[in-house]
């Protein structure tokens, strides 16, 4: 079977080159991709040209518009109807695509998806999630800034669709599942994180639940799966991201302050950049809308075609793996083993 | 004059002998400081007896009891009246000392100094405030956690006390102060804090602000204050201190991995030694307990005596330059030029 991924090959800062460069890495790898490109013909095309491979693996639909990196999601919906974003998410809508991928404008990108695609069953706010490095094993987190108000049910539903999420991308059989918060105690935190808990724990669902972590569980890991609003989440993400590129700097800027740094560091070289590859961005790239009837995938908008080549590998394996079944299945059992959650919900 | 400053002998995980070392060391700094020791007499003597000058500039009170680090704020309030911590704080109340520093129990701390000492008139919650090295000027950030829910007339109030405190500790004439959002634009962010933009803006008050800035602020700097809930503030910092402990350690076994390194590292020994103290955590020791009538810091309970000195200096200067007082001035005034302010708030 082949996975069709439909790109919108405008959207962020280094397209179309990035996104033709990276669709024609990530077929390298999975021979089983096949590509809609949505975007201005004269520019994709002496681009394809020079991607043989690809070329019989890609059909060019052309796009009249691109949606503008700081459109106000309200705009690019009114405006974007004919852009290379809107017409990606609609060949998954049609079926045409199993799944899309952009590196464009995210709020944008958001909004187009809820208006095209809709939500799962039993899911009332869609999520952005993506796997995180961090001392001991990589990390999903959720959400990233779809939601900057969450009521404990949003919460709830997050976790849920993290471990399914959690399972699909990193093949976990049972993945660890905690809430982020300003302390570990049970008594810790606002109403709705302890209610967040208290319907974790009282669903009936088999989700290994660990109860809530702080902010140093971001870089040190120890669950798989960590759960956030969508405000706390952004900026966790943002400090983390933040963090990691003003150390780096300041390293680089140190062993080049004098020559016997210099020095110093080509000798320690390979050991430095077996430490950037570890904690390389564009391994991690490509965040999920999760709780969408349809797979998108979100790319950084700067990042390179490595980077995209990560994002279109990862909606790939999101869809191989069936997860929007996966979510659409536990929402049915949660409903299903109903009372229980309806009398705690209320 | 001389300062008086109370010292919980007990709190932290490394007291008695920190704090000891910790007030002898800024007493070489500082000699107008006095010190009321509070704790276990017979433990405090002989250390005390081992630093001549301090012994002269200080006086033991005992105090029967210690605030388990793992105490419950109710409990400890209940049951900590004889404690070292919260005879230091009424040391305070009481005049006898002109603030209290202590490395034990966050929540406690709040709670009992809360109590004891009262907010400030105008200033419905304190708020934990210090100050982080960033890429540019360090950067005060309030609030860390005292706060979990906040409605935008804090966010307000919290303002309004950073731009003081950093006027009073790192003497800056007009700190620039921004909000903490999910992103710059006026549409992002919630309604909390969307409101508390808009209180800010409209108060009158002669603050220098400059909107939202994201979580990369956090690490980049580029404001004097940054004003977030304490849900948000605590998460951040435990992000960005967790992130900057992994990537040194991670730094510390790739310069270990093999001789080539070991030898790199040797070479570029300085200018990492030089690195490691631009960021090293004990240099921004100390967080002031924002909005009491009365002057608290909270040391890091893991400092060593070099960040405990620390703690105690800018304790020192919060009271040398008045901060409350001026806190209390910011809010009259507002109060007075009022019918505006009223007006937004309502």
């Amino acid at each position: 079977m082949t996975l069709t991924i439909a790109l919108d090959a405008m959207g962020g800062d280094h397209a179309p080159g990035i996104v033709i460069d990276g669709a024609a890495r990530a077929l390298r790898d999975r021979p089983d991709l096949r590509f809609l490109l949505f975007g201005d013909r004269e520019q994709l095309e002496p681009l394809l040209r020079r991607h043989p491979t690809l070329h019989g693996a890609a059909e060019i639909i052309h796009a009249p518009s691109v949606v503008a990196d700081d459109a106000k999601p309200s705009v690019a919906l009114r405006q974007g109807r004919n852009s290379s974003m809107r017409l990606a998410i609609e060949a998954v809508k049609e079926g045409r695509a199993h799944a899309a991928v952009s590196a464009g404008n995210t709020g944008a990108l958001m909004a187009m998806s809820k208006i095209v695609l809709r939500t799962l069953p039993g899911i009332d706010r869609p999520a952005i999630a993506t796997v995180m490095p961090t001392r001991r094993q990589p990390m999903v987190m959720l959400d990233l800034g779809a939601n900057v108000d969450c009521t404990p049910e949003h919460l709830f539903q997050f976790a849920v669709m993290g471990e399914v999420y959690a399972r699909a991308v990193r093949g976990i059989a049972r993945p660890s599942v905690a809430l982020l918060n300003v302390g570990t105690e049970e008594i810790k935190g606002d109403s709705v994180v302890k209610r967040a808990a208290a319907l974790i724990r009282e669903s009936g669902l088999d989700i290994d639940y660990r109860g809530f972590v702080e902010g140093t569980a971001v870089p040190e890991g120890g669950v798989d799966v960590v759960v956030t609003d969508g405000f706390t989440g952004n900026v966790a993400l943002k400090v983390a991201e933040g963090t990691v590129r003003l150390l780096a700097s300041s390293l680089r800027d140190a062993l080049r302050s004098s020559w016997r740094a210099k020095f110093g560091y080509l000798l320690a070289r390979p050991a430095l950049e077996a430490l950037r590859r570890r904690f390389d961005p564009r391994l991690y790239n490509g965040a999920m809308f999760l709780g969408l009837a349809g797979v998108v995938v979100k790319s950084h908008g700067s990042t390179d075609a490595i980077g995209f080549a990560n994002a279109i590998r990862s909606a790939a394996q999101l869809v191989a793996q069936g997860t929007n079944e996966r979510i659409i299945a536990e929402m049915r059992e949660l409903r299903a083993g109903g009372a229980r959650v309806a009398a705690v919900s209320s």
